[in-house]
This record gives structure tokens, C-alpha cells and sequence, in this order.
């Protein structure tokens, strides 16, 4: 086609992929989305990135982007389509000490970035199990999560500015490195978590943080989730809110991580429901330790603790991170699944729990559910596995457990992102005036629907 | 006139106050935008909100939100005008001391809410000196800042839902608790901050921190700016982040304090020049005091620290607090003013004032400024009072101070807004883009511009 060439001029041809070379953008993660796109463009600046949608919207043409791949709901499908990744703009261009800032591409690998802040002293704290590929622009567009998000905010409280390429070609220059900035509507914020229907992400400016001298992590089983939402307030309180993460693997969780993972070992001589994975932080040189034995001690006599292990080296410590981040390939790798990603106010997660099994598998007896949550954050991933790959089955059973979810004030979508495996539900769920507002604004940004159209934003 | 009769018809009589009865929103807290509306209605409920709302769209009546009326930059000025207060909504629904969060009406006055949680054992952070009238919905419109940003974050990263009465009447519902929720555009991120342009809040979902169980308050001096950045790192390192307040004080603020405020003490037994005021607040039982003592000791044997005072009492901490609190009034008894609110890199604010200053007082060497800074977040209270009210030396005056920000990567509005009074430098400096992007916003979800016209989005 002509536009690919002209394209291909924009970005240079070895920048243009087609065909078997778009095969790293063929597959998704979860192998849920598949499909070849007709090109990949691979810009290596913001102006290339302008001259993309200059000339895509004079065209007509639908744009996706593209960071790292690892989104795993669906929001880089795009069959046939034109794909534009960030993955040539890479440049971290500013770690400054002093301001505990830094100045990135969207295209920076979050660990990448992690190893250049960890050479300052310096964390950019935002960490997750597929670190190693997905993008600041990705982790951006999505306003990912992950395990810290109790101490650190999610991503869009790490992002002081940004610099983005509007659908008609715009740049628009949000990059300000200031901890106040009221000068208008928030559109950095609006761009945040849009998943590529709003703009093209190219670059940031972050916030980072010291880096703890010490960490205290320890797996604790209690009696019931009340009793972990306790341990969590007393250790918050204890700690000055030194707690980094909070999660929660039910039994079924640990079995199948000792079935799939070669060397995985129970945390506990004894088998618990209810195993929580603590870890606490600190800069200073007050013996975290000490603080958090003294709280699981002194519950273990009023029987609100079971049992404790704390990791004595690094080692041990990176164990239980393993058993953790395992989270989503255990969840992913059995087929059918129904995956959904929810988010409840922490007192109701025990609730949701009870109330979400008993109505599954009353609609179907051969259901399993498998789940973890980042309990802190009163987020699940609450994955079921049907008896049968039935469309109908599986739509029946999301919507068991998003009703589930709404009659506790929660939300069908915590940290994934909607993408295309949540429209429908949006469609739904989301309040009407939102969802006419967010159409509003979409229509008038992009007037011509060319930035990943068909997510995020139900029709 | 007809409509104000429909109008009183929604709110009761004794709630549609015109005349002699409007005072209390005819003269604002500056007074530099003292007009007497209209109306000023005092619905009860969301209901009557959304009543008002769509009798004014059908009948493009323009109308300006208003809660407590301490804004500064003129937001709520509306000259004959239909004002809409919050003040009568001012239910605290439900403080949750598991979860940590509060449900509130938008009339809520903040110290009230500060009085409720402390009841609990919580605090509601945002705090500065208009906390006995400022409200909730006044606070989340302006996304107020304040004393303790360096902490807990602005009004927007304290807020985790919301309901608003949207232009045509409509009414939004955003009241989430949730800490993720990442469901479409972040419509709250928008609502926060615009100033009452895009709609009337009503109602928010806070978050609530643990109260402090010790706070170590002191006054320290120090040769240099620089000298300063760096003792705000090193207690924020000793101390796990714990640093509440950074405030700067030059000599010229503490000489006005002494001159007009009775009973007030110069912070030292000598003047100097840079004083700086630290509070670091704890909910552990681990010496903060100490751990400041000893970073400002070792520090004053290097130099980089010249004399420091900790507060031994209350009574000492509240003196500290009441000269920084002082600012607004000590800045505003004198007239003519050109006040500007900026902000700049942590690490610029020193550069920031030399140059201001030497580019002030060329242009007018009978210039004196007056300032006071948050400076763990970078925000310069910037005041001048020229030599003569002449609008032009005036408007030079703010041209130069923001020409400075602009160099060095600022904001020329920080935490009061834009209002009216920075709606000439929106349409100077904003990123066009960015403009153009919220008039569109605008435009799209007010399209017949009734809601605060004429504020914050240029046209
Ligand atoms: C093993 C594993 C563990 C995970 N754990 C977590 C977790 O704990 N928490 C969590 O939140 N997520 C998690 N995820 C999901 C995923 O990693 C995140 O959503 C991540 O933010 C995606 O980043 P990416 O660079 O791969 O983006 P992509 O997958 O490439 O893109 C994601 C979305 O953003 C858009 N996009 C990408 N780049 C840009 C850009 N520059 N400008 C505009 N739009 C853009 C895309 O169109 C798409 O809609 C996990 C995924 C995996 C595979
Ligand atoms: C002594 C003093 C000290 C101050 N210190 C600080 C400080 O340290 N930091 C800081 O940030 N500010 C400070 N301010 C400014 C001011 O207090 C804040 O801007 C405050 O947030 C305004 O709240 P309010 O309820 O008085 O709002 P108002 O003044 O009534 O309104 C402010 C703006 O919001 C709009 N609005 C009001 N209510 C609503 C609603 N429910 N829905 C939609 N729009 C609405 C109005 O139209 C107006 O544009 C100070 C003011 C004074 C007088």
C-alpha cells in the first residue's frame, strides 16, 4: 500500500515491519490476542511520532500503540492494523539526586530504569512480574500497579509530567518536574491510564524515592482476612507506613505453585488457608525487624497469628517475591480461564470471597476459582477455571462475579486496564453519565477515532 | 426576574438570598474581587443541585459555584450573578477507621472534618490557614496545597471518589473507595482542579492518615538555599519520609511578622537571614527529635547549619505555626500587591529568587519584595509591591517574575489556582496545545458555557 510507504519514509525502511518481522507483536502474553498487525512502525522520536499521526489522521488511518506487549487485556489487538511502538525511544536522559527525579523516553524497559536509579541510591518504586519488558509509555497508558502500590501510589502518582503526540499530530508538553502545578485541567491525569485512545505517550518526567536500607519480609498465616487487615494497620502504624506490600495466596494458591514450579517449598511446616507475604522498608536505621516480630509475637498469643517466617538473607527474601510474581503465568497457564481483576474496599475483600465461590460454583458445580490479591490494596485477581470452554458459561460466570463486586462497592477493573477484554463490562458497569462524558472526550480529541479504537471506551 | 422565582421555587425561599442578604458572598478574601451577585442559592441536597443545574442550562443562565469563599485568585467572583453555595450540604457521612476513609458533602468546613477524625485517631491532612471556612468541594475545585504537600500529597492525591452535578444537570458518580480503579478515563483526576468549570462537586470519598503520636517542630537557620535541600533530604532519609513541613521564612518576613503581629518573637536570639521551619511527625514510638538533633548538629559543625530551636511544648510548636500561617494576612494587609503563587524545580527556587529580584527592582527600583515558600515542594508565595498602583508597571511586574519561572522550568500557578487573576497569564504561557485540549474539554462538556465562564480555561 502506498500510506506504508510513506510511513516507512517517515520512520526509515528498516523501521517498518511487515509480515514475519511483526512477530514479536503477533502473540500477547496471555495468548488470549493474537493476531498478526499489517505493520509495525518503530519511531525513534517524537517528531517521527508526529509525522506518524499527521498522516495517519489525514488518512483515516487507526493507530495502536505499542510499548512492551505485556498488557493482558487485549489493548495492542490489532489485526492487520498499524502498530506504532516506542520500543527505538529508549534514552533515559536525566537521574537527578537531588530533586529525586527522573527524565525518561516511554520507551525506557521499567527495569532498566530500575538499575539506573538503583546506581543513585534511588528507586523508581513501580515493580511487577513482567518488569523486565513492559515500558514507562505502557505502564503509563495503563496506570499499572503492582505490589507496592500501598506505599508508593500506583503509576500516575509517580508521574510529575509527560510529553504526548495527540491524534491529529500535536505534541502536547505536559513535562514539568513540579510537585504542584494548578494551572488548568489536569490533563496529565487524562492521559494517564487512556490506553492509546487519547494520545501516543513518548516521554516523562518520574518521581523516585530513596532506597530503603533494609527490608523486613516475613510470610504470616492468620485465622481469616480480618484478622491480616489488623496485622496490616498495626504494622502500618508501628512502621510510621513503612509497609511496601501486602499479599495474599490462599491455600490453593500455594498447591499449585508447589505442583508447577520446580524448588517451590510450602512458607510454613504446617498447611494455612490464609498465608499472607509481608514486607516492610525502611531508610532509616530503626530495626523494622524487630518492630514487626514484636506485633506477629504479641498476636500469636491472642491467636490472631498462626504462624511466621521471616526471611533471614536476601535469598530467602527473593523466594517468597518468586512465589508471589509467579502469580500470572499459575493463572494463566490452564485453559479456559476467566480471568477478571477487581478491586474492593479493604474491609469487604473476605465478603467478595465467600460471596463470589458460592454463587460460581452454584452456576457451575465443576468450577474452580484460583486467585490472589494485593491484599493491601483490596485488589483481586480472581480468575475462575469453568467446566467448559462455553462462551455462554463464561460470560455467565464474569458477570457472577462482577455483580458480586458491584453489590460491595467495588470495581470490575482495578489494575489491568480495560482494553478489550473489559468493553463489554464497561458497557454495563460503568456508571452511564461517566461513560458519556469519557465519549465526549474521546470524540473531541480525536475526532476521527484513529488512536486505538474499539478499546477502553465502549461505543 | 421569572427565573429567580423558578430557582427559589427548587431551594426554598430562605435559601435564595438576593440584596443586603448576599454580603457574605460580596467581598472576597483579598478584596480585590468584591461584587455583589445576583443570587446566591443554598440548595440541600444533590437533588436541588441537579435541579438548579438544568433549569440554568435550559435557560443558559451562567452560574458560579462557591464554598467557603477564601479563594485567592477570584474564582468565585460573579457580579450579579447566580451563585450556587455549598454551604447548607455539609453532612460528615461516615468516618471509617479500618479503612481509613471518610465520606463527606462538599459544604463540609475542613476544620470540621479535622475535628471528626481526630475524634478517631485519624487526621484528614490538608491543612493551611483558611481551614475554618474553607469546604471540602472548595478544596477538591482548586486542588488546594497547602503545608504538608511534601508528605500526604495535594487535594487531588487525597481524594478517592467523588459526585458532581455536571452542567446539563446530570449527575456523575464517581464515589469510590478504592485505591485502583482503573475503569475508562480518570474523570475524578479532570473534576479535581477546574475550578467549578466543568461541574458542581457535591459530594467525595476521602483518604484519611493515622494521627501522629509525635511531632519534633523546629526552627533552623541556615547560610544558603542549598544548605537547606540538603538537610530536607537527610531528615527525610533518617526519619522514613517523615518530614511534614519545610517551610521558608526570609528575614524580611520575620521583620514584618515582629512588626504587625502582636506578641510575636523573633525565632533566634540573632537575625539571620534564611530560616527555615521543619516539622517531622511520627505514629512509631521512635525518637524523631533525636534523629533531627542529630542530623542539625552534625550539620552545624560543618557550617551548613547556623542555629536551630526545637519546640520543647505545644505552646512552642503553635508559636512556629502561627508566624508561618500568618503569610496570607501578613502579604495582603499592604496595597498595591502583584502576588503570584509559582512554582520551580527543588532545586532552582534559590535562582528563582536572585533573579527575580534583580529583575524586579531594575524595572522598578522602589519595588519591595515580599515572599515565604513551601519549600520541600518547590511553591513560592512571590509578592511584590511596586512603587505605584499603575496597571502597567503592575502587569510588567508579573511579566518579569513569570518570564524568570518560565526560564527555569516552573509553573506560574502552584496551589491557588487560576481563577480570574491568572487567566491573562493561562492564554500567555499554557502550552497551546494543552489549551486547546481543555477548551475542547470544555466545550464538550459545557457547551452552552454557564458553568463559571470566564474562569481558568482562556478563551
Ligand atoms: C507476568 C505479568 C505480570 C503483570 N503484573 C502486573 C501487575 O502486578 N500490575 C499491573 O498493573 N499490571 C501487571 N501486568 C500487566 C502489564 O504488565 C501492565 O499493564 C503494563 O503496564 C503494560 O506495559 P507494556 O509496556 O507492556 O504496555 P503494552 O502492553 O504494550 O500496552 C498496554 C496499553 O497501553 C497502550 N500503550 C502502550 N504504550 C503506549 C504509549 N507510549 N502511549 C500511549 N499508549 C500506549 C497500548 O495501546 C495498550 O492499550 C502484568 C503482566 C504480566 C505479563
Ligand atoms: C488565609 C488563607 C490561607 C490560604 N492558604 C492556602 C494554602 O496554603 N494553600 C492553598 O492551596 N490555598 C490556600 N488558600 C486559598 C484557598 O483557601 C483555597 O484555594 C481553598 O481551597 C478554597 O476553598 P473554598 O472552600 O474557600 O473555595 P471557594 O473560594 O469558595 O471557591 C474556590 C473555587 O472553587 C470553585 N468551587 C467552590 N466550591 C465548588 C464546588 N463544590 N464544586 C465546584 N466548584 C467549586 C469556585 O467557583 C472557585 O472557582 C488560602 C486562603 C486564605 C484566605
Amino acid at each position: 500500500m502506498a500510506l506504508l510507504q510513506e510511513f516507512a519514509a517517515i520512520v526509515g525502511k528498516e523501521y517498518a515491519l511487515t509480515g514475519n518481522d511483526t512477530a514479536r507483536w503477533s502473540t500477547d502474553w496471555t495468548g488470549k490476542y493474537c493476531a498478526q498487525p499489517g505493520v509495525v512502525l518503530r519511531p525513534t522520536s517524537t517528531h517521527q511520532v508526529s509525522q506518524i499521526m499527521t498522516l495517519a489522521n489525514a488518512q483515516r488511518q487507526s493507530i495502536t500503540p505499542v510499548s512492551g506487549h505485556t498488557g493482558l487485556v487485549g489493548g495492542t489487538y490489532a489485526p492487520g492494523g498499524v502498530m506504532v511502538s516506542l520500543d527505538q525511544m529508549n534514552t533515559i536522559h536525566d537521574i537527578n539526586a537531588t530533586t529525586r527525579t527522573a527524565v525518561v523516553d516511554a520507551g525506557v524497559v521499567l527495569s532498566s530504569l530500575h538499575d539506573a536509579t538503583d546506581a543513585e541510591g534511588l528507586i523508581f518504586p513501580l515493580t511487577f512480574g513482567a518488569r523486565g519488558s513492559a515500558m514507562i509509555g505502557g505502564v503509563m497508558s495503563t496506570n499499572a500497579g503492582g505490589s507496592n502500590v500501598l506505599r508508593y501510589g500506583n503509576t500516575r502518582d509517580l508521574v510529575l509530567g509527560l510529553e504526548a503526540v495527540l491524534a491529529d499530530g500535536r505534541v502536547v508538553d505536559l513535562m514539568s518536574s513540579l510537585h504542584k502545578d494548578n494551572s488548568g485541567l489536569n490533563l496529565r491525569q487524562l492521559l494517564i491510564g487512556s490506553e492509546g485512545t487519547l494520545g501516543i505517550i513518548t516521554k516523562a518526567v518520574l518521581k523516585l524515592a530513596p532506597k530503603p536500607i533494609t527490608y523486613a519480609t516475613a510470610m504470616v498465616a492468620v485465622p481469616k482476612l480480618d484478622d491480616a487487615l489488623t496485622l496490616l494497620n498495626r504494622v502500618q502504624d508501628a512502621t510510621g507506613g513503612a509497609v511496601e506490600a501486602f499479599e495474599y495466596m490462599p491455600r490453593h494458591y500455594i498447591d499449585v505453585h508447589m505442583a508447577r514450579v520446580d524448588g517451590a517449598r510450602e512458607p510454613f511446616d504446617v498447611p494455612y488457608d490464609v498465608n499472607i507475604m509481608i514486607e516492610v522498608a525502611t531508610t532509616t536505621d530503626t530495626d523494622i525487624t524487630d518492630a514487626l516480630q514484636t506485633i506477629m509475637a504479641d498476636m500469636m498469643n491472642s491467636g490472631a497469628v498462626l504462624d511466621a517466617v521471616v526471611a533471614q538473607n536476601e535469598t530467602q527474601r527473593r523466594a517468597m517475591w518468586d512465589r508471589r510474581e509467579a502469580a500470572a503465568e499459575l493463572t494463566f497457564w490452564r485453559k479456559p480461564i476467566v480471568d477478571t481483576d477487581v478491586a474492593l474496599p479493604l474491609d469487604l475483600v473476605g465478603s467478595f470471597l465467600e460471596q463470589a465461590y458460592a454463587k460460581v460454583v452454584e452456576a457451575d458445580s465443576g468450577a474452580e476459582p484460583f486467585y490472589i490479591a494485593h491484599l493491601g490494596d483490596g485488589n483481586v485477581h480472581y480468575g475462575v477455571y469453568p467446566s467448559s470452554d462455553d462462551a455462554a458459561l463464561k460470560d455467565k460466570i464474569v458477570e457472577i462475579i462482577e455483580d458480586v463486586v458491584e453489590s460491595l462497592g467495588g470495581s470490575f477493573s482495578a489494575e489491568h486496564g480495560v482494553g478489550l477484554s473489559k468493553l463489554n463490562t464497561m458497557r454495563r458497569r460503568k456508571d452511564p453519565v461517566a461513560l458519556d462524558m469519557m465519549r465526549k472526550i474521546k470524540g473531541v480529541l480525536d475526532p476521527n477515532g484513529i488512536l486505538n479504537p474499539g478499546k477502553l471506551i465502549p461505543d
